[in-house]
């Protein structure tokens, strides 16, 4: 395909460069009360026809991002919360000036791990874990399904503490005396299978992020390893990155 | 909902659990030839039946990570290439090892942008900026469609470039004569759209990366804003946190 001028091409192209910038707005509450301007004053703002506009708003309406309100325009139906990226900080830490995280405990107990898990523990083959499994919620709404294994000396005291309402990563360090030091992270997009959108009350099929995270105490040791599913509608992950490193 | 021992489970909960920890492994290519082991090790391996294996492996079939072939066995057949995001790079750079990343430039030239572009640039409302779009591919498959804002003294002598082969970022610095600093990047999950898809080549819904990346002069200068769509299927983010900033 050659290259063409940007304003000479397809309606599709040119809607979702509009939905992109406007999704980035909405992200960012850029608009006040949450109500967009109308649809004259975007095709202005964005050099667009009136159609392009309406197809930009189209997308990001199939996202169920905004919705059409008659008599009051188009509004934005979903909040999507800032996680950063940078900075290794349970979701209650993170989220709390945005509302209350609590979790449903969905199981919560000692097993014996895939060898997986166990190398990246830096456990023995055979050695048990903690495994904890929570469907955490902002505001009542899920937020994310967390699946998580440690190692038995740092999980076990976890089992009597108030899991609902904590962070794991508070609850570690308070229960061992010890901070966390660094975590790797690894982020991808995935579908939503039939039974964890039911759990996490999205259409079978909904973008998640889907986050793999170890955590390592300041000493190095690796000793929370955590699945979690994120709802795409309501995470957005932040980060800052440098040239050279 | 009260916790239950993980061992007495719903199997969906059983067999999501040995699905991320399998999509792990196939992600960080731990199994040689890309070849599953059979159903009775993953069984013992993760401690479960058989059809809760199967049902795992379903999952990632329908996350397009594998494949049943007769006689063979369950086989890798999508690679996921990792994009660290903690490091500023161009994707030919992150992926050089990986293959060749070539650019279908679908657009390039000047633009009026919308005001909320020219502020994250630092511009006046009304100044033009370059944009440019591209279908990247690595070894000829899409990996991802970026819509990409310069600054007009940073876009215009790239206008002349080989954008067809080269990653923006060495083209600003090769051009500018300095170098980048640091990038803020938001970074979302969201489903296809219909034109979106075809573009990318997947599916209708597929699920995206959706990356909002605003990058700088080692100075500080805002210089190029880059909205990219990642196909999920395809590229994982990788990370490094810390539990003090």
């Amino acid at each position: 395909m050659s290259s063409s001028a940007p304003d000479r091409r397809l309606r599709a192209d040119r809607a979702r460069q509009a939905a992109d910038v406007i999704r980035q707005q909405v992200v960012q509450r850029a608009y006040p009360d949450g109500v967009l301007p109308d649809e004259r004053f975007l095709a202005a703002e964005f050099s667009a026809s009136r159609n392009t506009i309406r197809e930009a708003l189209d997308l990001l309406r199939e996202e169920g991002l905004i919705e059409r309100v008659p008599g009051v325009g188009t509004v934005v139906v979903t909040e999507k919360y800032p996680h950063g990226l940078g900075r290794l900080m349970g979701l209650a830490e993170t989220l709390h000036e945005h509302g209350e995280v609590t979790n449903d405990v969905r199981a919560a107990g000692p097993i014996k791990p895939p060898s997986s898990v166990a190398r990246r523990l830096g456990l023995a083959d055979g050695e048990p874990v903690v495994y904890v499994e929570r469907l955490r919620r902002l505001g009542g709404l899920p937020l994310s399904l967390d699946l998580t294994y440690l190692p038995v000396d740092v999980g076990t005291p976890l089992l009597g503490e108030d899991l609902r309402n904590r962070d794991i990563f508070s609850l570690i360090e308070q229960t061992s005396g010890r901070r966390l030091g660094t975590a790797e992270v690894a982020l991808e997009a995935v579908n939503a299978d039939l039974h964890s959108a039911a759990v996490l009350e999205v259409p079978r099929g909904a973008a998640l992020l889907v986050v793999e995270r170890l955590s390592r105490f300041a000493d190095g040791r690796p000793v929370d390893l955590e699945f979690i599913r994120m709802r795409g509608d309501r995470l957005t992950m932040r980060a800052e990155c440098r040239r050279t490193p």
